[in-house]
């Protein structure tokens, strides 16, 4: 009984929100889940999140920054992810490879095969069962977010606007490339409503999850 | 007038002081020369550096450990290198691509191809026109190191003996597949000895960086 299912959207989509209604309503109805979160979730994950979040950090190369994602990519599979789902959880993980191809590749124009085989890497090829995507206009996505927490105000949120719908466009290709994975949603209902949503849209990959693994 | 130079070899090996024996020589001939250092070198790749060498870090993956590794070179590539480079300077680099190939392919068995993959995307495929090897047996390496600072003790030096014998192999087995990039140097000898024949190992390729930029 093991699900590993990564939430993507950009800032201010509510995904934090929604991870949290999603680990209650699962743990409700008795599955064991695990909620972390890239780049952080680990020790060294975090002092990674510090280094690249830091807005003294200006002048970072952006393969350095593609790199310093993918090694805290690494450490949480390793550390975190993988040893959760060997042991038969539910990961819950609020981003994962995908946003480096939306945010590296999509965004800054880095060649996605190359993201593609450093993602393969980082991830030892593990691969989500499902990706949960709160899609948002990247306008009302940011104010939204500067509205809610300014203290979350950090370096990747100062991107031009125009930055931002690029990774939107490349999360909408990302989807249309594996609409099997991919569930897109509308970030702009009301969170309890986009909760009901992301349950129902969930259930088929549910159902198959138990039938993979009956008790 | 520009010559990109790396130094590699295990720990006590006498890097740092032939950089600045070499570094002086070169500048005392009139040469613009910059030294600097892997995984430093940077803000940003200091700030890396800490995490990786942060003796709390046990946990950490070792392909996460690779990517900082390969953070750090994009970030002094972009930032350092390849601008004096550009600007015409000798270029002394302490570590490298290389030690990736070394510490981590040969050390901890990773697949070198992906590594070399890593390392041309880190590096934006920038390869040293020379590469200076101080040869030193890992055991007298580590003595060496210990007694000369202890304060400088760190996570990378506490594996075990059998690790760092795989690393130098890996070091002649590098050095054996490009032997006119590569000069091998006896680290036992006295610094002062071993840098007069560094400089004469070295002086054919001035000559040739001369003959390739006249002035």
């Amino acid at each position: 009984m093991t699900l590993f299912i990564t939430f993507e959207g950009p800032e201010g989509s509510g995904k934090t929100t929604q991870i949290r209604l999603l680990a209650d309503a699962l743990r409700s109805q008795g599955y064991d889940v695990l909620t972390t979160r890239e780049p952080g979730g680990t020790v060294i994950g975090d002092a990674i999140r510090s280094v690249l979040l830091s807005i003294e950090h200006h002048t970072m190369s952006p393969r350095a920054e593609t790199l310093l994602f993918n090694a805290a990519r690494a450490q949480i599979v390793d550390e975190v992810i993988r040893p959760a789902l060997d042991a038969g959880r539910i990961v819950l993980c609020d981003r994962y490879a995908d946003s480096t191809l939306a945010y590296q590749g999509y965004g800054r124009e880095q060649d996605l095969d190359e993201l593609r085989a450093l993602g393969r890497y980082a991830t030892a090829a593990l691969t989500p069962d499902v990706t949960i995507y709160l899609d948002i206009d990247p306008h009302a996505g940011l104010a939204r977010k500067r509205a809610g927490d300014a203290a979350e105000w950090n370096r990747m949120e100062e991107e031009t606007l125009a930055y931002h719908q690029a990774v939107r466009a490349g999360y909408h290709a990302l989807a249309a490339q594996e609409p099997e994975r991919w569930l897109l949603l509308d970030a702009t209902a009301r969170p309890g409503v986009l909760h009901e949503t992301l349950l129902s849209r969930l259930e088929p990959h549910l159902i198959a999850m138990k039938e993979r693994n009956p008790a």
